[in-house]
């Protein structure tokens, strides 16, 4: 595969490896973060084909999903954000309306049936394509005081969305217009 | 945008918002995460057209870098990873060599000037694609105390990487054959 380093877009063959089902059918009312999430329980499905690179994740209390936002159809540079009042730049927030809708939420593993993981703590659309799986390792990925600019000093407690970046949303309503 | 269910391969017109501009020009000596790179600095140079996205990131200590991983040209179902001496599924491991060669590192902002950030803990090779930027948020990312599997018995201390996922790599030597 080449890249040429003056062209903003490549078309990366990317591969589904796998679909999530959740409890959760459409944006308005799911959890923002998984961490907010309640411990709301679904299946990761992974492809048949790759069901054997698998193996060893029962070890992990934590995985890392990546996966593709389908639903997603905007992309925006400013975005008031859920835990906020005020615009902020796209990449200091969490928004889903990215350049990239690429999704990464921590899961907890509750256990695995062959191509079958059964996990808690889902913030992710029902039928999602799944990218990839990683195991959370802490001494890579938990770095507890880390300072986070605007998200320390907010006084949202909002932990659902909204619909705020779905194109029909109303925010005089504060919903998805119908 | 359409999903076939039945397809295992969608091709997503993904966008580079720009690129990594680090000191290492080859995985062989590269460090294997983030915690390893004994704070070895960067620019990530971000496209012109998403430089507001970055407003606001200045207050965030550290950052979620998605990247897509172009010298990557093999994908495996058991790999053995850099911290163990027995493979593993390639799904309980972090390797490189994955179905989608997606990258997600944690590194500290030092500054940013424009759509210029200065980033240290780089373990990304020079020129490689950059998806997203996410902030790093401790509520939602650090779980210190999170089970690691074999991770968590490894002997192992491999922080830099020796070329084992090249597809001309030589196990017998070590390294890759010239």
């Amino acid at each position: 595969m080449q890249f040429d380093p003056h062209s903003s877009h490549i078309d990366i063959p990317v591969k589904i490896i796998g679909r999530v089902r959740s409890p959760y059918g459409e944006a308005t009312g799911t959890p923002i973060q998984s961490v907010y999430a309640n411990s709301a329980e679904g299946q990761i499905i992974v492809n048949d084909g790759f069901a054997d690179a698998l193996d060893d994740v029962e070890g992990f209390e934590r995985l890392w999903l990546i996966y593709w936002m389908d639903r997603v159809t905007t992309s925006k540079l400013r975005v008031v954000p859920y835990r906020d009042n005020q615009e902020r730049g796209l990449f200091a927030t969490r928004s889903p309306c990215r350049p990239n809708p690429i999704g990464m939420s921590v899961v907890r593993l509750l256990r695995r049936e062959g191509n079958v993981l059964q996990v808690a703590d889902l913030d992710i659309l029902d039928d999602t394509p799944l990218l990839d799986i990683k195991p959370y390792v802490p001494e890579f990925d938990a770095h507890p005081t880390s300072k986070a600019g605007w998200f320390d000093a907010c006084g949202v407690n909002r932990t659902v969305a909204d619909g705020r970046f779905h194109e029909a949303f109303d925010p005089k309503r504060g919903k998805v217009a119908k």
